[in-house]
């Protein structure tokens, strides 16, 4: 695989049902803004109070032009100039995938900024959430999101992660800070936390207001193929599961060489979301000496099955002593969306019940009214920050 | 304008003539491989040893598909599947802007990744140039290119500059380095330089080699308006110009404050491509005081003339005192490539005759079979780093 320069755009994952449904309808009389997420000048697309999405698109020989979000492809109408516009029904509230199909091509909307997920660079849309001053862009200090090029001799291949440094960082040249490791979902990348995530604004707003400790986040890439592997992305659990031995024996000693960290259990965090939630919790149960707390947001290891688990069998037995597991975690946190699809309210749920009958400690965070989608994930972030290093 | 959140994607900025013949070829001989610009996984665009470009899309329902490159506008053929193939005459080695025309609306490549110039975020191809190894990416000690956000209260907006800093930086925290400001060209941002620049790569590769000495980049975004300014882009002037004022009195106090630069005009440098050249020429003019080294690609301050200059008038007659500026500045750089279109050879020929004129020492390089476009810009950048601050 070709390793690609620098900056590049991302997407989200949007685990709701595929429903072709086809719908058109007359244009709403609630006001249209440009969204967020438009690029520079783009007048579409558009969003408007009651989450509708209205997109627009010069395409004058076409025959057929849709908007397709949220499980629904809606018919765009043309005009006498040959553009096609059109509406959504009210999307939820937060950050959603989506694509425009021009006589049956599935294409990026050109008026869009670029997302990876979905296993794609595509467009995205923002319907601003009633609760989104905890990622906006505020004037208060600001960290840096730093793109860290490495070599894997491990897999053969060239990696990247990104590293959130707090404004707090540059300040002097000497104090050290926690490292939270912050795993992205299927179909997705290491761009998908600093990107669609917010991540960093998320922890911007809560260091400036004193509700979170200072400190470095690492994303990086959840996939992992070694040379003679298949080369692959979606559930591909080889490649999954490698990332674990190049997260422990390439990356964790790198950030701490190049970076001014705390280089210990006490100090350090693991977290993710759905894929990734899976991933990090059956590293951090494989290496308690590295690791003192952990956040799933979406994602359990015994996905997608919702039958009671058995903690003699279960991840080889490591939920058995749960006394054990008390002393050693300081964190044990778990998130949900309100509205998310199935398996993940009965893994989660099946998950919980184990916990619960081990007598474990752990927080649960039900984000209202949000599915499988990047605001359950951006809120369970704030939330989950909030506690680590205390 | 809204701000937008962390790592996006870019495109170059093509100042080829538009030319709109329609062409449909038959298919190449030669063999075809994914280009080096794909999204992962993505089997089109290809690009073959001749410089050619084959796209593929599947559109089962549309009647004409075009690929649009290099001026010209390629139509594509169905196949019984709905899928759109064809190919582009060779193009030059290096980096190309281009789009998909489905039924009339142009729009970006869905396997390509996403790249920020020409005024929008689109498609870009790599036709891989014979002198390419001067920015392959190898197993080398890689800097970090980091996002940095920052509120500017002189045009009460939010910005974003992207900051290189070389592997060596992370050897110590004491450590000082010198400073390139490196600005994009009309219809660009800030991301271009890191991402279909190379810039990082380039450096990083220099450095190694001990051809470069280890230094800082800034890249900057060189539009800035004012809050009572019509916000537009290209040749806005103003918009332009009062990139002065945020470089001096915000960008340069915030770097050297947050990075460990040597913060003198002995270990300060200042670039830029096309418009970039000829804003940092005249920001350089106006602070001989704070720049020793500057470099000029494809772009002169007398753009688009290329009548005699007068060096009594031009620039307020801040080159009059030619041996005045042999003895302030270390260097005087000035690229171009010999295919560039016009007005470029007849302004920078202008220019230099004026230099030498005035007995003023500069270097020229010329970069062989390329345009104005981002392969001279890379070559010009590996050029002019390997002389600064030495």
């Amino acid at each position: 695989m070709n390793f690609r320069n620098a900056v590049i755009a991302l997407s989200t994952v949007v685990l709701t049902q595929i429903c072709l449904a086809q719908t058109s309808l007359p244009l709403s009389m609630t006001e249209f803004t440009p969204a967020e997420t438009n690029q520079r000048g783009k007048l579409f697309p558009q969003v408007n109070a009651e989450g509708r999405v209205r997109v627009s698109i010069s395409a004058p020989q076409a025959s057929g032009v849709q908007l397709d979000i949220g499980g629904k492809r809606y018919d765009l109408v043309k005009d006498e100039k040959g553009i096609w516009t059109g509406e959504s029904l009210p999307q939820d509230e937060g950050f959603h995938y989506y694509q425009l199909i021009i006589d049956g091509a599935a294409i990026p909307d050109p008026g869009s900024l670029c997302f990876y997920g979905a296993g794609r660079l595509g467009s995205g849309i923002e319907i601003p959430a009633h609760d989104r001053v905890f990622y906006a862009l505020k004037d208060i200090p600001h960290g840096l999101v730093s793109e860290n090029i490495y070599y894997s001799r491990l897999t053969g291949t060239w990696r990247r992660c990104f590293v959130y440094t707090p404004a707090i960082y540059y300040e002097d040249n000497t104090s050290r800070f926690p490292v939270l490791y912050l795993q992205h979902g299927s179909f997705e990348d290491e761009t998908g936390w600093a990107n669609q995530g917010k991540a960093n604004l998320i922890l911007d707003n809560l260091i400036a207001q004193n509700k979170a400790k200072p400190m470095i986040i690492v994303m990086d890439n959840g996939y992992a193929f070694k040379p003679d592997e298949n080369k692959g992305q979606g559930s591909s659990a080889q490649g999954a599961s490698n990332f674990e031995e190049v997260l422990m024996n390439e990356v964790i000693p790198m950030i701490d060489r190049r970076f001014r960290t705390i280089a210990d259990r006490e100090h350090r965090a693991i977290a993710g979301l759905s894929m990734g939630a899976n991933q990090t919790m059956r590293i951090l149960m494989n290496n308690l000496d590295r690791f003192s707390y952990y956040g799933g947001f979406s994602g359990t290891s015994n996905y997608p099955d919702a039958d009671e688990i058995d903690p003699g069998i279960f991840l080889s037995g490591k939920f058995k002593d749960g006394e054990a597991i008390n002393k050693k975690l300081r964190l044990l946190w778990l998130g949900l969306g309100t509205k998310e699809p199935v398996p993940f309210p009965g893994s989660v749920g099946a998950f919980r019940n184990m916990l619960n009958k081990q007598g474990i400690r752990y927080v649960y965070y039900e984000s209202p009214q949000t599915a499988h989608e990047w605001l359950t994930w951006r809120r369970s972030l704030n939330n989950f920050a909030a506690l680590l290093f205390r």
